[in-house]
């Protein structure tokens, strides 16, 4: 196809298209003649899967260029490119100092360990979660893991890792991750919140 | 006590405290000299509160200053007043027009009712749901939120409710409906992207 219908059917303007060609975000197209290039099902998928990072997982372009370098790079197992890919999907979290920290960061590593988790030591997560707690103590907040971790386990075994395509092209399968993880963790917080209007209605007689 | 103490007991500098007083945030001390005032432990609660609102839930001074009207509007039943600091804490979603919108927007008003969920017809959490309905489906993603319904009934009414006293003071209560859920709610997300994380490694089969 040309670019005009490339344009149509991912529904990124021309010269958006343009500026992701001249930034290698997007391989070139079969140059048919002087100015004229062919475009085909790859590039559609490669413009969906950047249009998923930018405006729903809401990534930099700096980020986006490093998930697409490693959707690129053949070489790099699946799981690392998913890796990387979902990684850049969540804030960075600044370690801090002091023995709150270190506690926390401690019980992290327990849990994932008690759990069995293959999750990297120096993923960031493990970070974010730790300042989640640190915040919970100072407030003074009882915590209790435990339901959360058997509801994210449920949800993402059954449900979401369930939905990707680990076979099929590398594209689709950060794309099915980028969605999953963004659009599902949305829908599940507002449902979240929805739940606990209904219930605080319940708790004081409403119905 | 005086103000150093309530400074030193809540973490909120003077200077900070004083402003809150100016704007009607938090209720005068009792005057016992002309240039001293003593504090008690509910200007302690109101400042954890002040703190919560801001740090945790991340809200604007002219939503915090709504919350505490609500908070102080003893007339005001405990489900409304819960119902005006959660609604708060959420994002804005701007209706959209067309087809689209009012057929996501139509699902999720079927959905809440089939749940027999009270949901108010103009909570903001319906068109924030409804946002991420047509997104889901602009990237054309196959959307099932069942799983996710039950997950947060579950979540929602074995834990997070459980813990707001319903029956204590106001100002506790919605500290209480704060940190549930925005800390829990982060807490969730995380833990959902590490079993992400570790399941796609058990699936390429890493161990």
């Amino acid at each position: 196809m040309r670019i005009s219908e490339l344009s149509a059917r991912s529904g990124v303007a021309i010269p958006t298209i343009k500026y992701y060609l001249r930034e290698g975000m997007l391989h070139q197209g079969e140059q048919t003649a002087a100015t004229r290039a062919e475009y085909d099902e790859s590039h559609l998928r490669r413009l969906r899967l950047i249009r998923a990072l930018l405006e729903v997982g809401r990534l930099p372009v700096a980020a986006i260029k490093q998930v697409i370098a490693a959707v690129e790079d053949e070489t790099l197992p699946m799981h690392h490119m998913l890796g990387i890919a979902h990684w850049a999907l969540g804030p960075t979290v600044e370690p801090e100092q002091g023995e709150e920290w270190r506690t926390a960061r401690a019980e992290v590593d327990r849990l994932v360990g008690e759990l069995g988790w293959t999750v990297a030591d120096d993923a960031p997560t493990r970070d974010e979660l730790a300042q989640t707690l640190v915040r919970m103590r100072q407030l003074g907040l009882h915590v209790d893991l435990a339901p959360y971790v058997e509801a994210a386990r449920k949800l993402v075994t059954e449900v979401e890792m369930a939905t990707i395509p680990f076979d099929g092209p590398r594209d689709a399968a950060v794309e099915a991750l980028v969605l999953g993880t963004v659009l599902y963790g949305k829908a599940f917080d507002t449902l979240r919140r929805m739940a606990q209007e209904s219930e605080s209605a319940h708790r004081v007689g409403l119905r």
